[in-house]
């Protein structure tokens, strides 16, 4: 690296840790784009971070996912913490950009200081979610947020990859959204900490609330002390938010107490460690000896010429030879 | 592995090229619990594969994916041809078990030998989607299935994993899930080869038609020459579900005769590689030197005590020492 890129990186963390918004967002464009920069970036933040609550929201579709976003920084912002909001689109590889750009989300919160939005898409990252997302966490936890939510825009997003990503994983329903089954077989269920139904002015919310409820006595406790509550609100109207945010808190407090905390963000580091060494084998994979061994090997795979585990030995030769 | 062993691969895969269903669906199993057995079944499949069309069914929850992929199986049976169902759960990696087994699922097709019907979770493999499915794919083709139906069931799925895996993808919609952002929020339109409205009796199937085609007319072409259709059905009655089955074949048609099927496949069998050769990486990052270098580098990431890229460095160091 040039001493000017090196000299910029320095001069955008810090910043970024100042809290300068532009920096910020130019840190996460960094990551979005996987520039060569990061390496010297992450070094850099590395000792500014482990502060935010990283809380993941995730949700069926309909159910009111960005409203809660919202209404949860009005809140988190009435009670004087800095926010976050990461919105992750893993969804759509092929598309050109995002459907729903910073601008039109979260119009509410666009002028405040004490807020950073950003939608990124993981798409064209090699190593994906698990790649992007810890990094961008780790350059808003660096720039001062108190909590950062992660919400996943689309269908078909990963909801359980959040998870792994969050401290808390905030769960949504709503009534009308299906029968238990539906919700069950969302996988949902297993994941929360905390669980919201939304919409609770409809008909229909107490039976949500119910079925959750019986399905969670049914569920064994993953944690062992911590009982996942299930709260009702209608985020349009900001009814019930205030729960939610001493709900969070409350969660927070018992991740840092019983240890788990530090358990959940080994595991999202391990994670973090194996995608980028992963990604940097991959890229090597492709381009052994001047041409692509694994394509050369996939074709005679495809071809019924070989088989794929005598090809993925074939390759980790290449590569340690 | 021990001759017994050995022998007992070999007969297995000699009796589900004959089409015995227990011997394939023993196969599948093997597949499901990452069986180390696994690589010498995969070295004898591999000569008997690529005859199946594999078609990837996906769509929003409530469009009706399981009903039409009954109504499919019913029509190309009709057809004579010899059919695989792999339904895929990638999204409850928690679960003691699948919520919709074998047995409740497609009940029409249970006695009929023509048909394979399995459920597969893929929860618990290091490698996920990507590892198993091309393996319990390559064991339905070499049995003998002229088309394979591969349907992810939940929520929260990776939608665009299963048409990386497939040759065609079927994307089913049905008026009344939503409007057109929506559906592109979904990430789906630029997915499908095939376009299917479902419930196409219910109001407004043909506003869902015409928003499709806008949409489509509006994406640039992905392939060039295959312009992916609309087919209306009603799943539940078989209405047009012929027609599907038509335009299967004329996709299958356009991929071998323009050289994408060889390209799909290669493409997928790359993938397939990669994700052995990472998963057998991962066996080994897990227990280097006698500990888990891993977890010693996760918890030093996690404190801010180092960064991911020097904590990759490291690993890759210590794995090809």
């Amino acid at each position: 690296m040039s001493r000017r890129a090196e000299h910029d990186v320095r001069d955008l963390v810090e910043r970024a840790r100042a809290g300068e918004a532009r920096a910020v967002a130019r840190l996460i464009s960094l990551v979005e784009d996987a520039s060569p920069l990061l390496r010297e970036v992450m070094a850099a933040l590395a000792p500014h971070t482990g502060n935010a609550q990283v809380v993941g929201i995730t949700g069926s579709p309909g159910v009111g996912k960005s409203t809660s976003t919202n209404a949860l920084v009005t809140q988190l912002r009435r009670a004087g913490k800095r926010v976050g909001v990461l919105a992750v689109d893993p969804s759509s590889p092929f598309s050109g950009g995002a459907l729903l750009g910073d601008r039109v989300r979260m119009q509410d919160h666009a002028l405040d200081a004490g807020v950073y939005i950003r939608s990124m898409a993981s798409r064209g990252h090699l190593g994906g979610l698990a790649w992007s997302t810890p990094q961008a966490l780790r350059v808003l936890d660096a720039a001062g947020c108190d909590v950062i939510l992660v919400e996943t825009v689309g269908v078909g997003q990963s909801e359980v990859e959040i998870a792994g990503l969050a401290d808390t994983t905030m769960v949504l329903l709503a009534p009308g959204m299906g029968d238990g089954i539906q919700a069950a077989k969302a996988g949902i269920l297993e994941i929360g900490d905390l669980y919201v139904v939304n919409k609770a002015d409809r008909d229909g919310a107490d039976q949500v609330r119910r079925d959750l409820r019986s399905m969670l006595a049914l569920a064994t406790g993953r944690d062992g002390a911590w009982k996942p509550p299930i709260i009702k609100t209608v985020a349009q109207t900001g009814e019930g938010v205030d729960e939610v945010v001493d709900k969070l808190a409350e969660h927070h407090a018992w991740l840092a107490s019983s240890g788990e905390l530090e358990r959940r963000r080994t595991r999202r580091a391990r994670g973090e460690i194996e995608a980028i060494a992963v990604t940097a084998l991959r890229e090597k994979w492709g381009d052994v000896h001047g041409r692509s061994e694994l394509d050369t090997l996939a074709a005679a795979v495809a071809a019924g010429d070989a088989d794929p585990y005598g090809a993925a030995d074939e390759l980790l030769a290449a590569f340690t030879d």
